[in-house]
């Protein structure tokens, strides 16, 4: 019976509610361990789904490593009449029986939603102190928590009134996030109560929404800095008042219900550490914020076809690994990697890493891995750089690099020249394109506010809006993360329906200043460009003021048009090859979209060419 | 260029939005012309998309037979800054360029929501007037809609007073039943709208939600029937008020956008049929409603795990098919077929067929097929008798049935007596089934609002609320329909999750006078029956105040318990085989439910049991 190793963490202790996974609850407890919890809140229903006995729950959770930090709910207790009341605190004992199998020594108990509670605070008071004292014979003790929706006390500050009132030492309040914010509550009332008086803090986040809040925290909460909620403040306030016990996570969420729980519970302890983070609970590494995409690397067990489309926009091979299958292509400041040597590649050429410039490459990958983020093994040769990598949960490589700088070994000294003549000119960039804008990268549907929270929160970049854009197919999801100066972009999207997973696709745009030169060279070269509909250009000219000779060279080379308060948007993209494409983009006076706005014209011609691949 | 042959239907002329359905334009338009409806909007960002021509489209059209009926949608266009109107009124005339060459000479015009548009009714009445004028001279006429979210103008009558005032006979009004309904408008006043000034009229319905207006509109909208919305006293209203143009249905729907388009077609004109009958608009043959089931039917290639189960059940093998592999087993007024011929059975047994007991089955199936349901080519041999069935959406097989009736030829005579010895004792019935309580049907995920439309709709039964139950896996929709006498009931469910459609339980539920018996007895008789957890049992002990030797007995046999205001049910289940699985229940005193409370206990083990017997 030993527990399981674990790696060492500062910072209060971490636990999560049963109801936050997905699956059958042995395999919640195992996910929640092996993620790093310390803890966690058994969900009623989760005891009464599951054939292990309360102790033999107590015994798999001991041999975890887990505690049991609370077992919840119990429902309808105060305020109701008598009769119901002693019903109620019969069915209470029956859970102290319960948790003493369970080895669990506090209860939740939300505040009523029966219709026939009444409003009657000193009643309230009263049924609450006759719970505890209850509770307290059985060395149990009891933590009251007020829903937003409950039928008379729905704010943390009247919970509190009545536990001050009911006063007794087995009689605490619960803290819950979502209840506190999704209400509008202050949360400077929290500083009012005594810490030891906090016998509890649940963390749930949630998009910002307007909805019925029972149905809002039923489907829709989710891993704090994943929503609109401000739950750093909660949980900061709780600690200045001197609550010392867990922060927990109690989170419904449609989508997590179906997602992996292994995964789920390493996003869910991500998401509680990047709280301690903001609340000021915590220090891990200051994330060194990338400066610039120092590659993209597809990985293809048949380079041909991508090469072919890197020669048509211009790209010159210009490296060749010392050690292994890879070579490097280069125009302008833009560099692709092709690699084919990696596993994979079943569906063709994928986009499998991606290196970011950073000014501390170690420290980069140490909040990383800090952060959970899966330190990523690499062959090396005898001879080769180090590399700090990490894999992103979308199983993208991230390489945190320090290209060509004297104090630091760079990546780009495995490689050796090759000289190669490309049929755009002389080696290594006569082209268009000059770097790459940004990295286009599609989750897995069940992953996508995670990836948001991971790129945000690891790497240290802010968060766009979240768009819904119209796929032919359903609707598509979509997100920027950048750095402040725009060095780094990506666009994380997700891909509408079931089995969208399957054939996730990427994608590299790459910057340049000329996007009607670059693509007529591109297509002069031999690239297929994405075909655009004639009606989207008719609708162009209904749009803006373009002059008539614009919109026909924009409709002869398949060019799409955006244009923001600050200024326009050119780009194209060329056909896709394997899960892989590539996108030239040119922006304009402070242009800051991604032309979200033509992404469903992108899509249907997309599906339309796969189509026509498919059915030619 | 001939039409496409259709089915003759009197009744209005039935339109769809393209923006309805899922799929690039050309497969929209084939999935609406064989569905049979008359004609379609064009929803412009479709037609942006699609690499055909207005012209294209136009000829497409034709050749399908469906007349463009609106093109949709020219936004703020009233009640904007002059310099804003002038260059949407530029827009405009671009988009009446795009309208002649599509062929469509009605245009949608929605209420502003641009932020400077003013309260202004005079401007805004002059600004749809100067409209109006240009789309006259192009042969154009336009419909004036409120958006439920407009920036001044969010009310059909508003809309309406600023038709009147602009008094153009270019500019007319249309209503749109989910802006109306959604901000709780009176319909009455659309009877004081002349009907040549109703130029078009919009349908959709939507499940009542307390969240944000527009967010409802885009993303939960549902075809007429499917919500909670009186779309009929809508359609009602517009035709008293002497409407006379196409009934035509505008939903956005981000399942229907995943969906298959042919699919959503047929489900879409099916609700429009249901519509017109429950607004008084059209008779359809009206529903016999089933009195009770006449048979299950199960698809095997393997019948002995079926058979074994059936045995243990106490249901004897009373019949043989005299031209087909299928064999008739009764137990009290409940038969089971099992069918080794029918093809499919690739995932072990399954339901393939439900027979009901109708008075008229002629007119049953009559009606179904009016209703758009596919009617089922029997092979049938010399003898037998005429069998009238259709299919429903998830496939099952409905034959209505007029059992050992003499006025009716009956299935029953179609098959030949045999005797066997059940070990239950003598042929036909000495268990403690009666009869068939419900059959369970779990949907494909897409298609669950219209297959409760399909079973209310086409049977005539009554639905009851929609359920969410916790699956270990996800959430899992569940929705009762029922003749009032509750003689034929459905369980209609949906299995949360990409993937699930791959394994869809169905499940027959047996009614008992006594559960405890029939499961005892079945449990000798070597039946596999669903173990229930323990801790459910403390839990009930908990909840209910039953005595202890009747928990005791509930938890020897794995008997879950239930009650509601009229009664008491008691249940258990059979291991599942295949994709099929056999319920015991018992009501008494009135009980109207199905266990929902204990689904997800149900569900558990059941994951847990499949779990098991693929990991061993």
């Amino acid at each position: 019976m030993s527990s399981v190793g674990r790696p060492e963490r500062r910072g209060a202790r971490k636990s999560i509610a049963t109801v936050s996974l997905s699956g059958p609850l042995s395999e919640k407890l195992t996910a929640v361990a092996a993620a790093g919890f310390d803890g966690v809140e058994i969900f009623e229903n989760d005891l009464l789904g599951t054939a292990l006995s309360p102790e033999e729950i107590r015994l798999r959770c001991a041999d975890l490593g887990l505690t049991i930090d609370l077992y919840q709910p119990l429902r309808d207790m105060e305020a109701v009449p008598e009769d119901v009341f002693v019903r109620n605190l019969r069915r209470a004992e029956r859970k102290f029986e319960v948790m003493r199998r369970l080895g669990a020594d506090l209860l939740l108990v939300c505040s009523s939603v029966d219709p026939r509670a009444v409003d009657d605070d000193a009643l309230a008071a009263g049924h609450l102190r006759r719970l505890a004292e209850r509770a307290q014979e059985h060395g149990i003790r009891v933590a009251y928590e007020a829903l937003a929706w409950g039928r008379h006390v729905h704010t943390y500050g009247h919970a509190w009134r009545l536990v001050e009132q009911a006063d007794h030492p087995a009689l605490g309040t619960c803290l819950d996030s979502f209840h506190i914010l999704s209400r509008g509550s202050e949360v400077d009332g929290i500083q009012d109560i005594p810490g030891d008086k906090i016998f509890f803090l649940q963390l749930a986040d949630a998009p910002l929404m307007a909805m019925d809040v029972l149905q809002w925290s039923r489907h829709y909460r989710c891993f704090p800095g994943q929503g609109g909620l401000d739950v750093a403040s909660v949980a900061a306030a709780a600690v200045r008042a001197g609550y010392t016990g867990p922060l927990s996570l109690e989170v419904f969420n449609d989508v997590f219900r179906q997602g992996e729980a292994a995964a789920t519970a390493v996003d869910a302890l991500r998401s509680l550490l990047l709280l301690e983070e903001s609340a000021g609970l915590a220090r891990p590494p200051a994330p060194p914020v990338p400066e610039g995409f120092a590659f993209a690397e597809i990985a293809t067990s048949d380079t041909e076809p991508v090469r072919s489309v890197l020669d048509a926009l211009g790209f010159a091979r210009t490296g060749r690994h010392t050690t292994k299958p890879v070579e490097l292509w280069e125009q302008g400041r833009a560099r692709v990697l092709l690699n084919s040597g990696a596993s994979g590649g079943r569906c063709g050429p994928s986009l499998a890493a991606v290196g970011l410039e950073t000014a501390d490459p170690a420290q980069a990958a140490h909040r990383a891995e800090a952060l959970l983020a899966p330190v990523v093994p690499r062959r090396r040769g005898a001879g080769d750089a180090p590399l700090d990598a990490v894999a992103a949960p979308d199983g993208t490589e991230l390489f945190f690099c320090r290209t060509d700088h004297p104090d630091h070994p760079s990546w780009t000294g495995d490689f050796e020249p090759v000289v190669t003549v490309s049929t755009a000119g002389s080696a290594g960039g006569q082209g268009h394109v000059d770097r790459i804008d940004h990295v286009a990268l599609t989750q897995p549907w069940h992953q996508f506010d995670e990836a948001v929270l991971f790129y945000r929160g690891v790497l240290g970049l802010a968060v766009d809006e979240s768009l819904d854009l119209a796929d032919p197919y359903g609707l598509f999801r979509s997100r920027a993360v950048a750095a402040p100066d725009g060095g780094v972009r990506f666009a994380l999207n997700v891909a509408p329906g079931p089995g969208a997973d399957d054939n996730r696709l990427q994608h590299i745009a790459l910057a340049t200043d000329d996007v009607l030169a670059a693509a007529r060279a591109a297509r002069e070269r031999g690239a297929a460009l994405l075909p655009i509909p004639a009606n989207y250009y008719d609708d162009l000219a209904a749009r803006h003021e373009l002059p008539h000779r614009r919109i026909d060279e924009l409709r002869e080379l398949g060019i799409l048009y955006d244009r923001d308060a600050h200024g326009e948007f050119l780009h194209c993209y060329t056909a896709v090859t394997g899960r892989v494409f590539f996108e030239l983009v040119q922006r304009t006076g402070g242009y800051r979209g991604y032309g979200a706005q033509n992404a469903g014209i992108r899509l249907a011609a997309q599906h339309a060419q796969q189509h026509h691949q498919h059915h030619p």
